[in-house]
C-alpha cells in the first residue's frame, strides 16, 4: 500500500488532496517556488498530525509543513513530498484576559487572532502585511519580525507554549502559559525559527498585550544615522520604552517611491538624505485626552522632544501627523515598500540585520563594491532601523546571473565584516540554504546537523531546507 | 600521562589547582553540596578552555563548568571530576553605549558589570542577592532571574552575543550584537539555561537598558490575588510597562518575617492577608522631579491610581516610600526572605512557577494537602507575583525525609495539575533531577537526551545534571 493510501486510511480520505485539488497548495505568494506535492494532507487535529508523521517516518517520506506559505524563501516548496498544512487547526481555544495569553491552533490566521484579542481591549502585537493569510504556525516556524519588533520583539518572544509533533509522531507537549520556566534545554526556542525542519508546531500559548490608547507619528529629517540612534534611544527613554515604529527611509527610497506614486507629496518640503518613521504608542487613556487648548499629551510630548532638537540642530525637519489620515499616509509611503521593491524592474533584495551603530558603515562600505560590480546599478534602501534590519535592494538594467550572484556576495561580505547576519526575519528555506553553507559559524553549522539529525533521525522533516549538507 | 598533567602541560601549571589549593571550589554557597574535584582549572582565555575540553573529550574525563558558585541545586558538584572555572575570563572588553550593548568574558562578576554600566548611565538589569559573587557564565548557564523579570525578563532576554565551547574544544562563535536573527536553528537560547552540560560558556554580548531615573515604592494591601492581578495590569498600563518589582507577600511571610525581627513594624497598622510590594520605575528625568508644592510625577501617578483604588474599594490599604530611607524599608522586609527561609528550622523550600491567574488556586489546592501530610506543619509564601514565581515553603518539627519527600511531591503535584513548572529560576542541577524524570514530559525528556547525545557523545561535560539517565 503506498504512503499516501495508508495516510487516507490513518486520517480519513477527505482530509487529503491530490490532483488538481492539490494544485494550488503547489505555489506560494512569491510566485518564485512552485512543487508538485505527493498530497495535501489536511490532518483536523493533533492526533491526525501524529498518525501522518508515524506513518512517514516509517515509510521514510518527506514532509513539508506548511500554513499560510506567505514566506518569502522557499520553506514550503514540497516537490516529492507530503505537504502538511495545518490550515484545520484552527482553533483559538481561550483568550484569557486575566493572564494576558491566547491558546490557539497552528493553522489559526494572524489577523482573526488580532480580532479576538481585541474584543477584550488586548492586542497580539505582532503584525506584518500578510496578517489575513500568514497562520500562527508559520510565524512561529519563520519567528517573524515586522515593524514592531523594536517595542514587543519577534514572534520568539510572544511565545509562552508550544505542542509539537516530533518526526516519530510523538506529542511533545510544552503547553505552559509560564513567564518563567527554567526545567531543562530550551526545547520551546529551538523549535521556533526551525521552520519545521525539527518537529511540527500544532498549537502555541501566546502573549498579549494591553492595547494602546494613543499613537503618535510623525517623519523626521536627521543630518546623520548616529543621531538617528540618539534620537531613537532619546525617546524610548521619554516614552519608558513606548517606541512602536522606527523606520530608515534614506532619499533613495524616497526618490523611488515617489516614482512609483507621482502624485505622493512630501514627507517635506525640502529632500533630505535621512529620514526616519517614528511611531509611539501609550496605553493610558489619558495621554490620548485632549487637553482644553487642543493638544493631546502624547502628541505634545513628541512635539516638546523633536522641537528642542530642531532647534539644537539635531533634528533637521519634522512632521508629526495631527489626525487618522495622516498617520494613515505616514504609514502608507513605508508600507509600499514591498510593492516598490518587487514590481520594478531587475533587482537583487536581501534582508540583513546589523548591530545598531553600524548602519551608516553598512552603506559606506556597500556602495563603493556595488559600483564596482555594475556601475549603472542603483541602491535603495528600507530598514526597520530600530531593530537594525535593513531590507537593501540593488537594480540593475540586465538579467545577469553572474552579476546578481556578485552583488548578493558583496552585500554578505559587507555584512559579515560588521558582525551581522545574512538573515534578519526572512529565515533560511531554500534561498539562502548556501549561504548558510558558506557564511554560517562551522561549528554552529554542525551543531544544527547533529540536532537534527538527533531529532530527526530518518531526514523527513522539511528535508533540503535551512540546514546544508555537509560535503 | 595522566589527565590533569597533559592539561597543566597544554595551558600551564600554573593554572591548574589541586590538593588544598583546590578544596574550597569543593564547596558552594549553599554548604549543602560538598565534593573533591581532581583538579580546579583556570584557564586564562578560551583557547585554554577549547584545550582542556580537547583533552578531557579524548580521555572521556567529566568536566563541571563552574564561575561564582553561588547556585542552589548543586549544579557544580565536581566528585571525580574536573571543574573549570571560568574565574579569570573576567574581562568587561566592551561598553558600548550607541548600541547599548557590553561584551564580557564568562568570569565578570555581575556587580563589577553594574558598575561599568553605571558609569555610562545604563545599566544592566539583572540583579539577585548573590551579585557580589555570581558571574556571567554562570548567570546564563542557569537562565537567572530575580525580582526585575517583571520588567527585563530573565537572563536568557538579555543575551544578544555568546562564545561557547564545544565538549570536542571547537569554539562555536554566536557573539553578534543583534536584535534580530533567522539564520537557522536557536543555538543560543539552547545554551542558555543547559547548565553547562551542552558547552561551556566563554564570553558574551549583553544588552543594557537606560538608567531609571525615577523609583516609586510602595506597599499595598488588597482584598485578592485577582484583584492584585488587576492591579498589576491597571499599572503597567498607566505606566508603559514601567512596573520593575511586584511582589507578594501574605500574612504568613509578614508574621515570619516579624518573628525573625521583632523591631520592625508595619507595613500597616492592621495585618492584612495579601500584600504587595510594588516598585515602578522611569527613564524619563522630568519624572524625578519635584513640583512647586514639592509632588514628584511618578509618586503622583502612583498615588492617584491607588488612591482612586482605596475609594472603590480594591486597595485596602497603601503605604508609598517618601524617600530612600523608606524605599530600603519596604525593601529590606522582601530582600530578607532568603534568611527568614534558611535560617529558621526544618524546612522543605521549593522554587516553582505557574500561571498568573493560578496562583489563589496554588494555595487553595496545596494547604489542605500539606495538612493532610503533616497537621502541625506550617507554610510561608513569597512570591514574584508579576511573573508567576513562587517561593513556597513548609516548615516541620521533626526531619522526617519520608515527610519532606511527601511534602515536594504535593507542591510539584498542584504546580502540575495548574500547569506550572517545578522549577521557575533555580535550575535543575542535581537537587531536582528526580523530579525532572517524573515530571517533565517524556518526549521532551527524551529530545533533551537526544541533544545531549548529539553535541557531547562522550557525555563529558557535567554529566549527572539537568539530563536524568533513560533507565
Amino acid at each position: 500500500m503506498d504512503v499516501v493510501t495508508q495516510i487516507s486510511n490513518a486520517i480519513g480520505a477527505d482530509r487529503v488532496l491530490t490532483g488538481e485539488e492539490a494544485t494550488p497548495y503547489g505555489k506560494d505568494w512569491t510566485g518564485a517556488y512552485t512543487s508538485t506535492p505527493l498530497a495535501v494532507l489536511r490532518p483536523a487535529n493533533t492526533q491526525d498530525v501524529s498518525k501522518i508523521l508515524q506513518i512517514a517516518n516509517a515509510t521514510g517520506t518527506p514532509v513539508v509543513p506548511a500554513s499560510g506559505r506567505t514566506g518569502l524563501t522557499g520553506a514550503t516548496l514540497a516537490q516529492d513530498a507530503l505537504m502538511l498544512s495545518v490550515e484545520r487547526l484552527n482553533t483559538i481555544s481561550e483568550i484569557n484576559v486575566k493572564a494576558r495569553t491566547a491558546t490557539v491552533g497552528a493553522g489559526v490566521i494572524l489577523s482573526n487572532l488580532h480580532d479576538a484579542a481585541e474584543t477584550h481591549d488586548l492586542i497580539f502585537p505582532l503584525t506584518l502585511g500578510a496578517r489575513g493569510s500568514a497562520m500562527i504556525g508559520g510565524l512561529l516556524s519563520t519567528n517573524a519580525g515586522g515593524s514592531n519588533v523594536v517595542r514587543y520583539g519577534s514572534t520568539r518572544g510572544l511565545c509562552l507554549g508550544l505542542e509539537v509533533v516530533m518526526a516519530d509522531g510523538r506529542i511533545m507537549n510544552l503547553m505552559t502559559a509560564l513567564h518563567k520556566d527554567n526545567s531543562g534545554f530550551d526545547l520551546r526556542n529551538l523549535i521556533i525559527g526551525a521552520e519545521g525542519t525539527l518537529g511540527v508546531i500544532t498549537a502555541a500559548v501566546l502573549k498579549l498585550e494591553p492595547k494602546p490608547q494613543a499613537y503618535a507619528t510623525a517623519m523626521v529629517a536627521v543630518p546623520s544615522l548616529p543621531v538617528a540612534l540618539d534620537l531613537l534611544h532619546h525617546l524610548q527613554e521619554q516614552t519608558g520604552g513606548g517606541v512602536e515604529a522606527f523606520e530608515y527611509m534614506p532619499r533613495s527610497y524616497i526618490d523611488h517611491h515617489r516614482q512609483f506614486f507621482p502624485d505622493v507629496t512630501g514627507p517635506f518640503e525640502t529632500d533630505y538624505d535621512i529620514n526616519i518613521m517614528i511611531e509611539v504608542a501609550a496605553t493610558r487613556p489619558e495621554d490620548a485626552q485632549a487637553a482644553e487648548d487642543g493638544s493631546v499629551p502624547l502628541n505634545a510630548l513628541l512635539e516638546d522632544t523633536l522641537g528642542q532638537m530642531l532647534e539644537d540642530g539635531t533634528v533637521l525637519d519634522a512632521v508629526i501627523a495631527q489626525n487618522e489620515t495622516q498617520r494613515r499616509e505616514i504609514w502608507k509611503r513605508r508600507e509600499d515598500a514591498g510593492e516598490v521593491a518587487f514590481f520594478c524592474g531587475i533587482f537583487v533584495n536581501t534582508d540583513v540585520a546589523l548591530p545598531l551603530d553600524k548602519i551608516a558603515d553598512f552603506e559606506a562600505r556597500l556602495t563603493p563594491r556595488i559600483k564596482a560590480i555594475d556601475a549603472e546599478a542603483s541602491e535603495v534602501i528600507v530598514a526597520h532601523l530600530g531593530d537594525g534590519n535593513i531590507h537593501h535592494t540593488t537594480y540593475i538594467n540586465r538579467n545577469d546571473p553572474a552579476i546578481m550572484d556578485a552583488l548578493v556576495e558583496a552585500v554578505e561580505d559587507v555584512v559579515q565584516e560588521l558582525g551581522g547576519s545574512f538573515s534578519a526575519e526572512h529565515g533560511i528555506g531554500v534561498s539562502k540554504l548556501e549561504t548558510m553553507k558558506r557564511r554560517k559559524d562551522p561549528v554552529a553549522l554542525d551543531a544544527m546537523r547533529a540536532i537534527k539529525s538527533a531529532l530527526d533521525p530518518n531526514g523527513i522533516l522539511n528535508p533540503g531546507k535551512v540546514v546544508p549538507s555537509a560535503d
